[in-house]
């Protein structure tokens, strides 16, 4: 398990929501970062769908993973996010890319997609920008 | 009660991901809409604020609400968000307004304000668009 | 003329593309831009309204404005609009202000208004982020 | 030339807007569009790059286009756009795609390259909902 993998699984060990939620970093790598969650009842909304807070949530994180492996401990300035389709699934993956960083701030982009048994649909596609944290004294 | 408040916390209570992070409906009236949590630690990421995607998926909420309290069920089909600043409070509140709306759809904006026993910051500003879901037979 | 409202105007005398559209400062005061253009038939689209393109560079530059009042010269990071209604009229004004603002950056707001003789109407909204230029050496 | 194509560049000729900056459709096939302009002198702002809004139109246009090129006549409703570099170049050229569309919207993304003899580099991204437009009678 390389360095970068091992802060990112710390850092995700350390935010109690994505405890809350259960999520697990699979992929971890200067400029990309996968996140994904099992869905649960719990997760969903009024249709049956998954809530949308929790793809925007999913989308966020990975977002911030993906500046972060660049910037090191960062956190969201500001995102954009479009959902595609109602999102069915036994299992949401947010896939982040870095597509142009500075010294303190990364632009990012992310695809979260819901995977079943037999297929995957990208339900939601999101855009924002990841700020260098700088460290507290 | 008004039969919309009515209408709206019944949606609410149906949302298991809105029951799961016990949120509450304070207001909601045609054209606007006050959603709120109480912070517990799980909501929280790393630096001991609250996770970011608690706030957006309180805002998407909020966007969806304020949008359904025009078009009746509704969906939140994208938004942006801005974080102003952390979010350390006991309570946020997102507060949402239709700024224009149409036979389906909504743009709306929200703020997110966290609250302390002795004062309010907007930790979050976000604008969306909203659309009516088509009853399903 | 206050020394803000002095230094708006160079700056937007000093953009030959707000030159060419002969775009007016309205108001500049700290916090809050309005910069509005006269509407000529070469600014619209295929259907006879204004060119979206036409309504976006006007948000961005009030959004820079605004930022700009008091971070000094400064660009738009991102910004996010949505198109309220197609926009007809003889004069589009945007009146963007200060949400939050820090040492570097500030978030901001704008409404584009199309303006008739006899009514004016909301036709964009639009939230995004400034950042201050360093002067060049 | 497809009639797709002749359908994209009759368009193009029909908005005003674009004809003052002498926008070029490059490529216009079922899911994309790539356009471009050369860069004038009175399209750049006060620190000698493009001017924002310039940009913004191209990549307004551009999502409008590919979100086209499969529901028809189309405008956009909202768009993000993030600008990553100042936009120095002979020419820019938007590159935009289509991630999901159905029968009466689509969520598009694109680039914006600032083009020179030597190089290229992507100076913005954006993405964003199209909608069709029912033909007026």
């Amino acid at each position: 398990m390389s360095e970068l993998f091992e802060f990112g699984k710390r850092i995700l060990a350390s935010q109690p929501f994505s405890v809350l939620l259960n999520t697990e970093l699979d992929r971890f790598e200067p400029g990309m970062a996968h996140l994904s969650i099992i869905v649960r009842d719990e997760f969903k909304q009024q249709h049956g769908f998954v809530h949308g807070g929790v793809i925007s949530y999913l989308a966020d994180n990975a977002l911030t993973y993906a500046g972060g492996s660049i910037l090191g401990d960062s956190v969201t300035s500001e995102y954009k996010i479009n959902y595609l389709r109602p999102a069915i699934g036994q299992r949401l993956v947010a896939k982040a890319t870095v597509l142009s960083s500075g010294r303190t701030q990364a632009v990012c982009q992310c695809k979260v997609i819901a995977m079943n048994e037999n297929d995957e649909q990208t339900v939601a596609v999101a855009q924002g920008t990841i700020i260098k944290v700088e460290p507290r004294n």
